[in-house]
């Protein structure tokens, strides 16, 4: 049960990641105590943090796809050196909200950089670094959109104004990284209650780690 | 004389690049007026800048070599499409102060990261824009830090602080740039005196500018 894992939880805006990760850390933490390490990019750490400042400006600033792309990754691989590798490296579990895929989908597919394009300039951020597991939480576009429509009461972010079609090729990219990693990366439909969806991610994950049924 | 064309300037610390550009500028503004646009790596947008903030802290913070590289290349993408690209296609010359080649030598080489790695984020974020001709002023290093210490008054900046080794690895890997891409990157002998210099450079580019000799 103490082996380093490395987990990363994916998905399209409304499929309820931020809730459903919340439940899964609260049954995982007195089981693994301080063995358990959850993060979410940039990661909390100053370079990440200081990044993202620059990413999420409070009006368009005309950052370029391209630079937008080369900077999240920039940020990735920070947060990689400086929270998930020291936490592998003492044998913790780590789940990540959000990864690389995030990048292939977003900037890959949504934006049309290519996924291919993506791909190469995280290798070289993510040095050969998957993760064991990643759970992706599908959802159609115009549901998801409309969960966080209905939901959100802060201020409505950058990726949330883009245009529908946006959102729908970021979760084609996501399917087809999905079909071609399905080792790696395992689909929950995120269209259930949320209970189910809890449910599944707890069988996938408790299995990972090999944690008994109760 | 009008065509668009790029000029970049490359050379490791005391090659004496600011005063040779300088002088060459002083030259070519009487000629080229308004059609003449010289910059230098960030550029000046506001983005870009706020990158370089991030690389240039006032002590060290623990950047991974491989995030400094994605930096760079994010803030040289934004300068490339706010300053570069709408300067060419306003059918102006551009001369900039370092460029693609900085990266390769600074961080593929000086930083061991390796060029052919460096090369593939930078393809990314040029996207096949290579300058017309590049200039490498080339001094060894000995000389070139020498001359660093007995000329800058101000703060010593954080790549003056790298070992010897680290700048003669940089100046290897201009050399060896120079000699596979021998019809872009021109070598000049900065060892020579200043006035040597920038006559050698003037011939190089009032040449590529099409301009006669008076």
């Amino acid at each position: 049960m103490k082996k380093p894992l490395f987990i990363t939880f994916e998905g399209p805006e409304g499929a309820g990641k931020t809730s459903v990760l919340q439940a899964l850390i609260e049954e995982l933490k007195p089981i693994l105590g301080d063995d358990l390490v959850t993060t979410r990019e940039p990661g909390g750490n100053p370079i990440s943090e200081a990044i993202r400042d620059i990413l999420q400006p409070t009006e368009d600033n005309g950052m370029d796809g391209r630079t937008e792309a080369l900077l999240y990754t920039a940020a990735r691989r920070q947060h990689l050196v400086e929270v998930i590798l020291p936490a592998l490296e003492k044998n913790k579990v780590v789940i990540s909200d959000r990864y690389v895929d995030s990048s292939l989908a977003y900037q890959g597919g949504g934006r049309g950089l290519g996924v291919e394009n993506i791909w190469q300039i995280n290798q070289f951020a993510i040095d050969g670094l998957l993760p064991d597991l990643t759970i992706y939480l599908d959802v159609p576009s115009e549901l998801g959109l409309a969960r966080v429509k209905a939901n959100r009461q802060s201020k409505i972010d950058r990726l949330d104004k883009e245009a529908l079609s946006f959102h729908q090729t970021v979760r084609q990219t996501y399917l087809k990284l999905q079909r071609e990693f399905s080792d790696r990366i395992k689909i929950i439909d995120a269209t259930q209650s949320l209970e189910k969806v809890i449910d599944d991610t707890h069988a996938l994950i408790f299995n990972a780690l090999d944690i008994p049924k109760e």
